[in-house]
């Protein structure tokens, strides 16, 4: 462990530091620059007798987040921050998080936690593929690598058959990369004759997606690498907010730094644990973007409280299932595409490069699985996927099976949903 | 400045300092790792006893450090490196600088020195626009930024536009480019009806690639900026070597750090104060790559040892002309295409999008200057320029004024030459 002190904290001694930080934050806010204060100004932080009190307290969006572009959000002059990162905005004006010297080092910290549970230690080579920019993904890497003393191999996004080359003549045993990433990988490697058994690789670090387990078995299988689930975003200060860990039973959200909460997204109701819901987060530490119950859209659910096997006490939500803005609402049934997937990977002859099309066909809701083959799939197979997407769905979709290659692929995150339906 | 005790030291104390170190890096790399270390068995650092003895020691090459790839050329074990960074690899191998903490640190104070020159302090904010990654241009100015404290906007390379907007919105007070890439700032500025003159920004730092006085005053009319030169290679430890200052009587290169030689680039002879030759670096405090006389193929000439006017008292050396290997032979003339550019931009017609395209024809040489114009060329103009061309050049070249755009816009480093000679 990084910091085994903090990662094995006795869940007493956890809830009683989130109180008393939660408290430091509210109260560091409200005395704050940022125009989210105004949101508190009737709460008197030493109301809060419990951490069941945080009920009470107003949740945070995202929208408002925009509204503070470029920096009203921001708890401190500009001029005491030293860097930023921005959401990808591609839904919309883009949040900034710019960081503290404080936040920076924070960052530093959790991400050398996750690093460290992931199996890395100065002795390795991390080969970074998510880009260094505004996007935060590389440089969270960067941070934690730097705190640990790693060898970086800054090799950023994009150039698949350099990627291959470095891997295995600088001697990588780990890379990072965004979820959907190494799909990219192991084709390229196919198609250049390019053998992973040949290298050092023996980890990979994957997130900023909704990755199915199937997917995760069927690149482990690939690439002969362990994977590690991290998630994290540009809101709570990057990734590197939790990871899995080998015992593989949800993933770790580093609690002396966060309060994890989770809600009906319908109602914003805190639903008991085992129930899935929206996961919020609260910061407990950060200076620049402190945030207090933020609506993260992200789906989950917490899987325990009680320490892991690992030995680390701090709380454990699932994998994360979809984000709410990615449920998808066809014929009236609700879905993630992330389920979707989950079926296709049960079939050997079909890829991950899957699209799900939906159109409005004579005034109906009709979707169509266009997936490519990796190798031709009998009829047989075939009428099974059929039956066991109906058996999920409910409806019957159009299934289309492509020649490899047919789906564009494109840097950073995949695009999987095409709706075409008119809006209402 | 950042270190006004280094950065003002006495000429005798810095060439006491520089042999002092010079014999420690050669103890050093001689009792390295490094492959390199066979060329000075036979050399006893004691026996050094004045600068003027390092004449005697073998010449490193860019093509030596590439037989060392990929890390045979490295001075510490790769467990000790953090960090590396490659260069371009366009020529051939790519040469990697595997960085141990002490480099990082090194690289992080010569930058800090370098922004502190071109005026930057705590309270601005750098738009990094060089790429982060492989490339050390984006991390370089990272490091240094990190050391002052500034608030860092990393935007990366490309996307013009979201740059300009950022630019304007953040509040953006310096930006930090390759030569070439302002010019298409200005060009997407205008095409967008964007006004430097709304914004804060009044530094850029450019390097990377030659730029010409012209091209420099034109950059600094046009975006309101003061420009500075910053020099540097991924061989010698990344950008930051050297920087001009507002006085603009020269580089500054941190002679604590490096010994600067000019040599006959034939002959390799050592060439004395004011007179153009191929700039040699040595460095006295790189631990992973340390480098006894390395030939950069830069065209430079030295201007003065003696203290500058901004109060510093290292060596100043001539804003870089070009590469030998940039070096073209038209017709028998030798000549660089900065120095057409410089000519091309006298004419406020033209833009500084320029090709220099030089073929065989009934099997002599032929060249042909493209530009753009950016509004229309007069007649008398253009003979005027064709005389100053043949000025210069004392042989007839063609020249065909393009539209504007014609010319493809590449990210990173332009290509302003093709060479399509038949090779004898």
């Amino acid at each position: 462990m990084f910091n085994p002190e903090m990662e094995t904290l006795p869940r007493e001694e956890i809830e009683k530091l989130q109180l008393q930080r939660l408290r430091k934050t509210l109260l560091y806010l409200k005395n704050s620059q940022s125009f989210l204060k105004e949101k508190y100004k009737h709460i008197n932080p030493e109301d809060i007798k419990s951490l069941s009190d945080l009920k009470y307290i107003p949740f945070t969006t995202k929208d408002e987040l925009r509204e503070g572009y470029p920096f009203k959000h921001i708890a401190v002059p500009i001029e005491r921050c030293k860097r930023m990162h921005t959401s990808s905005g591609t839904t919309g004006v883009p949040v900034i998080n710019a960081m503290t010297e404080g936040d920076i080092n924070q960052w530093g910290e959790i991400m050398a936690r996750c690093l460290t549970v992931a199996g890395l230690t100065s002795e390795d080579r991390l080969q970074i593929t998510p880009s260094f920019g505004l996007f935060n993904g590389g440089f969270g890497f960067h941070y934690g690598a730097e705190r640990l003393g790693i060898f970086i191999i800054p090799t950023g996004a994009g150039r698949s058959l350099l990627q291959l080359k470095l891997m295995k003549e600088l001697g990588t045993t780990a890379i990072a990369a965004i979820a959907s990433y190494p799909a990219r990988l192991i084709e390229v490697a196919k198609e250049s004759g390019f053998d992973f058994r040949e290298t050092n690789l023996r980890v990979a670090i994957l997130g900023a997606e909704t990755w199915s387990d199937e997917y995760r078995r069927w690149i482990e299988a690939e690439m002969g690498v362990k994977t590690y689930d991290i998630i994290g975003m540009t809101e709570t200060g990057g990734v590197g907010l939790g990871i899995d860990c080998s015992a593989r039973s949800g993933i770790h959200i580093w609690e002396d730094h966060y309060i994890v909460e989770i809600v009906d997204p319908e109602t914003g109701e805190p639903l008991p644990q085992g129930q899935e819901g929206e996961l919020v987060i609260t910061t407990l530490t950060r200076e620049g973007l402190p945030l207090i119950r933020y609506r993260t859209r992200d789906i989950t659910k917490i899987i325990s409280f009680d320490p892991c096997d690992c030995g680390r006490t701090h709380v454990r939500v699932d994998r994360i299932k979809g984000r709410c803005d990615d449920m998808l609402k066809v014929k009236g049934v609700n879905f993630y595409p992330s389920q979707v997937e989950a079926i296709l990977l049960k079939y050997k002859a079909l890829s991950p490069y899957y699209q799900l099309v939906i159109e409005t066909v004579k005034g109906k809701d009709e979707m169509t699985v266009i997936v490519e083959k990796v190798k031709d799939i009998s009829q047989e197979e075939l009428e099974r996927l059929k039956l066991e997407l109906y058996a999920f769905l409910g409806f019957h979709c159009n299934i289309q099976i492509v020649p490899k290659g047919t789906i564009q692929r494109v840097p950073g995150k995949a695009v999987r949903v095409h709706d075409r339906r008119k809006k209402s």
